[in-house]
């Protein structure tokens, strides 16, 4: 991530830079460079937005042409929504991390236009390749900052270990514990007439061990539950 | 994208409140439902923001509890920037679409806390799963906005089919043309001693060959390639 680059050309407001900022941040980048931003440099809106991603405000660099901005690229990414007639590799944002990756020794910089109209042709014309953002047909015109935001967040995740699991918890309860708990929550419904039809009996105590056994209860959380029917049962 | 709401639980701000809209849109999700906006409703500071979005600002209904909010909803799921310690299912927003299409049938909502503290342990509790966001280790901290927004990018790209390609043109050039072309450059090139080091004519020759035959040129810029070797050899 620190070898890649975001460009901002001609943006027109501070909330922008600094909510871009944020989003870079948040994904790991921190290289922003901005040409020609309209409302000059630096400004207290991109700092503001920015919250807790000073740093990368104050260390963007602003230049006056995209040709000056990318001096040091040698990959240079163009996004747009909407599809352009241009003689050049589309790549949609989902597979941009994996053509990052395939030259990954290499300085990379995504650019972005302005929050009006997006990049003009002669400022795609220099790029590598194009990103297509896909967006809803309905509706897809993207603000500028979301714009960077999911493009930070596409390039963070594809290098992100993430991993999906239960709460792993020290006090799990074990099976003997739960069955207690079944027992005397039977016997607790046998008391008040739960089965009151026999043949349905069997099917509804299967059903009621199964919920409480696919739960992955703790300790604290079976106690809990025996306190329930203890309270419930008082006035009996 | 029908079957999915998006609930915004004591949001403060209404432009992070229109930013939502409008990202929404982007990716197709309409139902918008916000709990005790902290500014009142409508707000507009969040018609501004939603741009052509304004349908989803319109139709979104606020409530005056989570509870209420989500009524009607059969699975719930909670973003969260950090870890919470609860015993429940922890998935993380890439997999997202996969749990939501395992219960495509059944209205989802996916609920975002307000701007300062997220989502309380107790909003949480009233969840089926834990939805983490991605996020650097150095700063986690993701607008609100910027939650939604990429929320829904990511479930809109699991069912958008993209594909990345070469600008397809009627135009392309067929090689007889370029290898006319590169003829003229060749005979050109001989003619201003280019080739002086006859050593290296032939992989020289066979660097330029690769060029133009990788470019994927179409006609046109054939022969605007000709008029270039025609205007720089106009001197000689």
């Amino acid at each position: 991530m620190n070898n890649i680059a975001v460009i901002l050309v001609n943006p027109q407001m501070g909330e922008n830079i600094g909510a871009a900022a944020r989003a870079m941040l948040n994904f790991g980048l921190k290289d922003l460079r901005i040409v020609n931003p309209r409302d000059g440099w630096p400004n207290q809106k991109a700092i503001d937005m920015a919250k807790g991603a000073r740093e990368v405000v104050d260390n963007a660099r602003v230049f006056f042409s995209i040709e000056e901005a990318c001096h040091d690229v040698e990959k240079l990414y163009a996004t747009t929504a909407r599809r352009r007639d241009m003689n050049k590799m589309i790549v949609s944002l989902p597979d941009l991390p994996e053509l990052i990756t395939q030259n990954d020794n290499l300085k990379s910089a995504i650019v972005f236009g302005c929050e009006k109209s997006g990049l003009t042709n002669s400022e795609i014309a220099l790029a590598d390749a194009i990103i297509n953002i896909p967006s809803s047909e309905e509706y897809g015109s993207i603000n500028l900052a979301q714009a960077v935001n999911i493009t930070c967040y596409q390039l963070f995740i594809s290098e992100y270990e993430f991993s999906n699991e239960q709460f792993k918890s020290e006090d799990v309860c074990n099976k003997e514990q739960l069955h207690n708990f079944l027992e005397v929550l039977e016997s607790e419904l046998e008391k008040g007439s739960f089965f009151k039809n026999k043949d349905k009996k069997d099917s509804m105590s299967l059903n009621i061990k199964n919920i409480f056994s696919r739960s992955n209860l703790t300790n604290q959380e079976v106690n809990i539950l025996f306190g329930i029917i203890k309270s419930l049962t008082k006035k009996r």
